[in-house]
């Protein structure tokens, strides 16, 4: 016997980088998902719960590539108004369902709390978030 | 009431990064998923669009991790006559469905236009892309 | 005319990158999907092999990010008693259902053979792969 569920579209992003052109793309993506009425999960791993403390978010600038050509792609962003990954994040979370979650083993790697992180709604485990990610019909780790 | 469609198998890549190790794995796979009659979607980001642009495509060596190994490898990949990761994708274009996409920011970042692209068939939106990638099968992150 | 197919819930994980950051993250949600029983199967490419090989996997030290921040980081992984990726990993194929591959192509590449590679239980291509992954309900590039 088979149960079909009716389930929304969701995104579900596994996020272990820190690195400002991956959450670059990775917001990008949560921003088009919400355009299209697609719910998202973010579950945030080592360097990403490094890149959602208060006391960087702001300030980070590593890039994962081409460290080489940052300054002039970081030059022509700010001179097209692409706005940096957190602010596109923060307004596609006011406009749509964006949940994010913080992993509770790299939350005691870094001995942070969750008020020490912007935007990061809750403290799961991997276990909780693997059942939320099955659920979802696009999943990817950043 | 449930609508089941009926649905073709469908891969889909979102390729934030530029690097050559990055990319031949993702070439094996789209590769992979030709060979079984599988669609295939790319959509190019920040690097991705930069290791597409027809003046870097072929002089593009950049690695994403291991630099002190590249040599080696790089090596060992002409003696086994493994092709570069562009000869790989053409290849896989040329037998079955792979269509190509670059985010429309990020061309605005790189200041590029279509045809300053190799094998990429349009521009399109991050919402517009999010809409191909909830219909596949699989779908990741590069 | 529609055929349901009741699947086991399995996540797919295609590994091109050998660095411990991104192979801790993947080995928490192994573990994690695990513990919910869900099936696991990886298929290892270019640097994944190289992390899997009996001759590096203990020795290998390196990150894909923030190298100037590792030595704080595993510092506090060792005081936090959070066993490295290749221990958490290992217990997760001893409790549940995990099977690893590598990918043949990049075996060639090494000059490798099974018995060089911890954990992996068989050798196969691309296109076997994708007949594995179109299978799963989350899928994931590493």
């Amino acid at each position: 016997m088979y149960y079909l569920r009716e389930m929304p579209d969701k995104l579900t992003i596994t996020v272990i980088s820190g690195s400002v052109d991956r959450l670059t793309g990775m917001a990008v993506l949560v921003s088009g998902a919400v355009a299209m009425d697609v719910d998202v999960e973010i579950f945030l791993q080592l360097w990403g719960i490094y890149a959602f403390r208060k006391d960087k978010i702001r300030e980070n600038t590593h890039l994962s590539e081409f460290e080489e050509l940052g300054e002039e792609v970081m030059k022509r962003m700010v001179e097209k108004n692409v706005k940096p990954w957190h602010e596109v994040l923060k307004e596609a979370k006011e406009l749509g369902n964006v949940k994010i979650y913080a992993c509770s083993t790299a939350m005691d790697i870094w001995g942070v709390k969750l008020e020490d992180l912007e935007m990061v709604d809750d403290v799961i485990g991997a276990a909780e978030w693997i059942e939320k990610a099955k659920e979802s019909n696009i999943s990817i780790f950043v």
